[in-house]
């Protein structure tokens, strides 16, 4: 029987915001398997800034998405059919799926993870906070800019996928912990339910203020998603010494201007900036371990908004930069 | 017998270029010795970019110069008069003497450093090599971002005071170096009488072709002067896992516009970046210990430029951003 996979292939390198007409939709037919090669049904899709970035004809970690070629993403899939012995049927992967319904993959490829059918976490959260965004805030946390007890740690985009696990292993760490998030509602969350000591509005007019009143004792670790203005702000409130884990600028990911960054308070302060990537972690055992156990003993929360729709794809990704999202933001693909 | 003592006191901030006009000459008379105070006269002042700074009315890590007062900079004093058992006539003392022929100085205050009446090197490179700009390239190569043998450094603002001995350093600990200067004939200097790799002329007009010649194995190291252009050419070369010793920002301190900086190769390259002040180090004698050493074995050469008359100490400063001077730049007050 055959099968139709449908990719979303990048037809033009989108400007500002992601447009539909920025792929075409195209069906092929799922091609016979090869010994050692499995066929993985996408589950879920992990939408994250940095897809926005791998569409960008720019110097970057990994090369751009080519015109033509399958968007990269990376997501979560099942196994339907198996020419390996190392995978069975039912098996998830995780790993690049790309934005298709299909994706057959050798069992020698790197960068894939096979994890049993029943993984006793729910798949969404699977991609979020004991995946690649809850690795990317442990390690940010623990080994680029670890925070100390009763120090202050300020987290940009405090409610998004990262930030949310990053302030959260902030204050497992006994630190006092500031979100900056976009809106009175997400202020709330932050304190409410993943309690952090204070929120403040980046779209609030009294913004600075708002930061300087959450911030008495200055700020010792910066966990930093957003850049421009908000990362200003928070650098302008850095103690001597302080430092930034730079693990995100999305403030600049949708065009082509950049915002206009200034590398003056580092030396006025003294300030230790260390850019990372989740990439470079490539055994990341631990922190799974520990993510998962902060789950069971109800230490983290997490949370994950789900989308539908894998034609909504481009779309969907739009959602990562006008705040409409809370915690992972995830496509839902297919059951 | 009454004694003149002249003073440059900032009267309006410069905008861009120092002016004469920005500074009042001022001539008061020294005041009768106190019990514990000394009186100093200055031989030499201290020419650095961070005076510039202090002139402009920004956040930075010592208040800016207030308007009336003089102007605030590192010199070489002699005692010419004591009230204070710590000091003898004839001693001579380094610390902020500030833009004027004369200072009255109490014994307890601190930041200064009392040396015998012969040093055994010469004054200006006690300013120099042997004095904060040594020291300042010392802990930059040694603590912030020290480079490793076999490595590539580069250094901008190479032929200036600090870079020129962190470059030279960077040989002794026996890296591939590459300074970055104006002009063919400092670039000449840095290879043929410091010792450098290679030289790259920031105002040719293929300045970043050039860049990428001399650094075939990309940057592992930044001592970084400048800022900027020239910085972000830098960045543009540096490997994975780069580090950055942020020591100035010199193409940012004349202007209210200060150049737009970019923190996304941070992200993209996984780079560190630490700023730093001198100030911060408090016990310097490892420092000065390991600089005469070098110069005395004669791995380490050093230059001045020395310039004449406290009057003059408002355009000599230009001196340092139209690039007409090579290694430590002093202005000469008296013998």
């Amino acid at each position: 029987m055959s099968l139709t996979n449908r990719q979303l292939r990048l037809k033009t390198r989108p400007e500002g915001l992601v447009q539909r007409e920025n792929f075409d939709l195209v069906e092929t037919e799922v091609p016979e398997l090869k010994d050692g090669e499995v066929l993985v049904r996408t589950l879920y899709i992990s939408m994250d800034p940095t897809n926005r970035v791998w569409m960008r004809d720019i110097p970057q970690y990994l090369p751009p998405v080519a015109i033509g070629e399958t968007m990269r993403a990376l997501g979560l899939g099942r196994v339907v059919a198996s020419r390996s012995p190392r995978y069975a049927e039912g098996d998830l992967v995780q790993g690049i799926t790309g934005w298709q319904d299909y994706l057959v993959l050798h069992q020698d490829t790197p960068g894939y993870v096979r994890l049993p059918a029943d993984p006793g976490i729910p798949l969404p959260t699977l991609l979020g906070a004991a995946g690649m965004s809850g690795i990317t805030a442990y390690y940010g946390m623990t080994d680029i800019a670890p925070v100390q007890a009763g120090e202050t740690l300020v987290v940009s985009a405090a409610a998004g996928s990262v930030g949310s696990i990053a302030g959260q292993i902030g204050k497992i760490m006994g630190a006092r912990v500031i979100g900056i998030a976009g809106g009175a509602d997400k202020c709330r969350y932050l304190v409410d339910e993943l309690g952090f000591d204070a929120a403040v509005d980046y779209k609030a007019a009294d913004f600075k203020q708002q930061l300087k009143v959450a911030t008495p004792d200055g700020v010792h670790v910066n966990f930093e998603n957003v850049g421009g203005e908000v990362m200003k702000a928070v650098l302008g409130r850095m103690n001597i010494g302080g430092r930034v884990a730079l693990c995100g600028l999305i403030a600049g990911y949708n065009s082509g201007e950049k915002p206009s960054d200034d590398f003056s308070p580092f030396i006025m302060k003294r300030l230790t900036m260390r850019g990372f990537l989740v990439l470079d972690y490539t055994k990341t055992k631990e922190a799974v371990h520990a993510i998962t156990g902060w789950i069971r003993e109800g230490k983290l929360k997490t949370e994950e908004t789900v989308a539908e729709g894998l034609e909504n794809a481009p779309v969907v990704l739009n959602r990562l930069f006008d705040g409409s999202h809370r915690g992972k933001l995830v496509l839902h693909v297919a059951d």
